[in-house]
């Protein structure tokens, strides 16, 4: 029973999210449609996790099973003509029949753009943004989330698990072209962290929040410590990434 | 009475076109509406031509009078403080009584996106045409479109205009990161006629028409010898031109 791990990028603007669910508009279901139909039978897909409504995603990862083996590049080419134009299959690949896109996954990244001069074409995949901010500072605080902590001030208040550590490896940010972005990388995330996170460096880069301050936030372990959470569409899945040996 | 020129860039997606017409929401309406408010008075404002619906524009600019002067800053601010996230504006400038932003316009210049391999991120701003083009062709091509001709092929059918001479002066096609961009300046340009023209490159490049025979299509003034329209989402008015004595 081969397995294949897909790669696919898609704008969220006009889903509501990645998970697949009743009357809902889902990128789950637009992808689990497309292999259907152009595999012609069931497909279920299982993805490496959920993008809200909104969220965009530069490579999430979704797997499915074939009784049969498939000729990949042709298929790629079929699900691209099938899909919509704001999702595209970037990849294909036969994977162990274990293997698992959520429970394999090493590491998620995130990136969160935000722009501070008006501009028209960047509305729904950019943050604008204009109250002035030190960087610099932004940079100094996001230092002190690197590491294996209990993260619980940045967690949506009503979700299901009850262990709040993640082991955040990168945190910075850079400039690209006229966009400031939030770069965070880490072995899992939990529900609202990176919008949650940026709302709260936020305050630091306008004076708001002292880094130190910035450092009681995180050990507070409550969400009304943080900082609001900033809007969806500045934010975007970049990264999942798997150990070597689950591909064939 | 002095008289200002307001430069502006938008993206159409939202638009129903630049001009100002009933039950139809324009740039033009929203401008005029933000102007109003702002200065508490009715502005009118007059612009340096039209945009179709769905077309962007990185530069487009309009006039109107004041009774008094204005602080130019001040206005901006406000205008971007009132308008929609898709309509910016770039400057403000004081001009001579009787300059106007369409009659003393030198040239215009727009640029036609395209993109080869799906992307979802470039939907709506960007042409999405997957064929295989000979770009080198298609830049020949476009060499035959410099000059005062007439482009009566590439107009709307349905038009007022009764002379269809436009002096292109530049005209090419160029990448811009993964974006394939036609250039083409002019003294003038006629309804439609970007979009036929790019419609027509294309069947050049994918060696559907030799540069012989679209030599042919500019000489046959008639429109059904061109190419169809390219859709209007890859369009920008980029840039509007006026002589420097205009400004104080």
């Amino acid at each position: 029973m081969p397995r294949y791990f897909l790669q696919l990028s898609y704008k969220g603007t006009n889903y509501h999210g990645w998970q697949i669910q009743p009357n809902a508009h889902t990128v789950q279901a637009e992808l689990q449609l497309a292999l259907s139909t152009v595999l012609r039978k069931e497909i279920e897909i299982m993805g490496s996790g959920r993008t809200d409504t909104g969220v965009h995603a530069k490579k999430q990862v979704a797997h499915f099973d074939l009784a049969e083996e498939v000729n990949c590049e042709d298929l790629i080419y079929k699900l691209n003509s099938f899909l919509p134009e704001d999702i595209a299959i970037e990849s294909c690949r036969p994977v162990k029949a274990e293997a698992h896109t959520r429970f394999d996954a090493n590491e998620r990244a995130y990136h969160y753009y935000l722009h501070q001069s008006k501009s028209p074409f960047l509305t729904k995949r950019s943050y604008y943004y204009s109250q002035n901010l030190d960087v610099e500072l932004m940079n100094l605080a996001a230092t002190k989330l690197i590491g294996s902590q209990d993260f619980e001030s940045f967690s949506k208040v009503k979700t299901e698990v009850n262990n709040f550590i993640c082991n955040i490896s990168e945190a910075n940010w850079f400039l690209e072209n006229d966009q400031l972005v939030f770069h965070v990388r880490a072995n899992r995330f939990l529900r609202g962290m990176v919008r949650a996170l940026v709302g709260t460096l936020l305050l630091v880069g306008e004076n708001k929040l002292s880094v130190e301050e910035f450092v009681e936030v995180i050990k507070a372990k409550n969400r009304k410590a943080a900082g609001r959470a900033v809007p969806p569409h500045g934010l975007y899945l970049t990264e999942v990434s798997y150990p070597e040996h689950i591909y064939l």
